[in-house]
């Protein structure tokens, strides 16, 4: 299916709008790239999040259930989505089962439940990401997969016919035992991190490798963990020694790094893999 | 049971020899009070750890397992218990199931354990609690308890015959699903946090009252929510509207305040409750 209409919605924090230009900007300026609309939800403002959530909630549906739209795009992380998840997913219609989903980080809560619905998701940028360094090169890997799926957007990892999905490591955590938890099994379960503590992440890889679901993937791949703030007294481990030392009690396979992240060089991952 | 020989080990952060000290000196000046013996593993550092996990290990295991010791009190919180909690209570032997345990915060990954495996459990203050303004009243507090199980130690809404429980909110929500969770089924459940974002707060919530299992407690008390970290923007939502607001959705019981808290106020919740 060609991408010809793509929906944006902020299930977290507001977008800024100009940033919203920039990127329609950037889409308009391809050779028949997808047209974007940018719902007016996604500038609301409610103190910490884009409207309350009954407006996240409606604007989400808006896009997901109405079958002029062929994508739904994440505008932005924060925090939010799981406050809105399990009342979105339980209202869609099947034309939200022919879309595609593309997000990350906090909107992780969504893609989980989406893809335990049987939709199509992928973890990649988001159009807040043009603020990044480098972010415009994010905006276009999101733009080019979303218009031609093209390889050169993928995670160099993925290999056809085997199953992966990406997760922020705290997101995933928080939605274990939950509704939105998919069946990961034999899966590669790609990991990323920001803005958190090594004690913490070590506590998260605790909680993510004693659950039996995690237990029964293919094994982890750990993505890029940037901003870790600082552990007084030093942690005296890295990110990946943390992640090799939980796989290894859990006897999970490790399986080296991911290329993705809370950055530009954040690669596109299917769930589900890609095809075989 | 009267208690005489209480062993004190640090599952987590290495505790300061003057505090022990201190607190040793506070419990010879009671009439007929408990005996302290602090673990020597107490005052081990290994990073952010009083010892490696196999040192803090073999110490929880030596007191536990030693039927001259009558309680197991934690000595202080951090970072760590859940780093050798399977590996404890995988080997307790049949001592360790006549003793008492009490501690809280970090500790409550070996708690939880221990109470899933029939112990006697308690969530209360810690040695290191001396260090609290007004922390002499917070240790007096926990060995009158360990010495008399006198009444006036006791969170007031506890009733005899209503089984309870006190978790701090991350520590719960990191053990739900794995072999560290206990049934609460029918419980009261206690929450307290300290050093949190609202918003993540808010996102633990989530899981907590998402989850099956949570979802089968009797109802739902909050404890103090201290040194809540500055979000920006404001959260607008105080931590009693986020607990109010997640048990209304999950249909859970909000049953009110509970008088627990990183603070010298701090009062015992035996788990399980009090006789009837």
């Amino acid at each position: 299916m060609r991408i010809k209409l793509v929906g944006v919605v902020a299930p977290a924090a507001r977008l800024d709008p100009v940033i919203a230009d920039r990127v329609r900007l950037q889409a308009g300026d391809m050779d028949d790239g997808p047209h974007l609309l940018v719902h007016p939800q996604c500038h609301l403002s409610d103190g910490h999040f884009a409207g309350d959530d009954e407006a996240r909630e409606r604007a989400f549906l808006d896009v997901a259930n109405d079958p002029h739209f062929d994508a739904l795009w994440i505008a932005r992380g924060g925090y939010g989505s799981c406050r809105i998840a399990e009342r979105v997913l339980s209202q869609l219609n099947n034309y939200a089962r022919e879309k595609v989903y593309l997000g990350y980080s906090d909107a992780g809560f969504l893609l989980a439940g989406l893809y335990a619905k049987g939709c199509r998701v992928a973890h990649g940028p988001m159009m807040a990401d043009l603020a990044r360094p480098g972010g415009e090169a994010a905006i276009q890997r999101a733009l080019d997969w979303l218009n031609t799926a093209d390889a050169a957007t993928l995670e160099p990892s993925l290999r056809p016919g085997v199953p992966a999905v990406a997760f922020n490591m705290v997101v995933l955590s928080h939605l274990l035992g939950t509704s939105l938890e998919p069946d990961l099994s034999d899966h590669v379960l790609m990991l990323e991190e920001v803005s958190e503590y090594l004690y913490a992440i070590d506590r998260t890889m605790f909680h993510l490798t004693a659950h039996p679901a995690i237990q029964r993937v293919a094994g982890i791949r750990l993505g890029r963990v940037s901003d870790i703030l600082p552990n007084d007294p030093d942690f005296a481990r890295s990110e990946e020694d943390i992640v090799q030392d939980w796989c290894a009690r859990a006897k999970i396979p490790y399986l080296g790094r991911a290329d993705i992240g809370h950055d530009a060089d954040n690669k596109i991952v299917p769930f589900g893999g890609i095809p075989g």
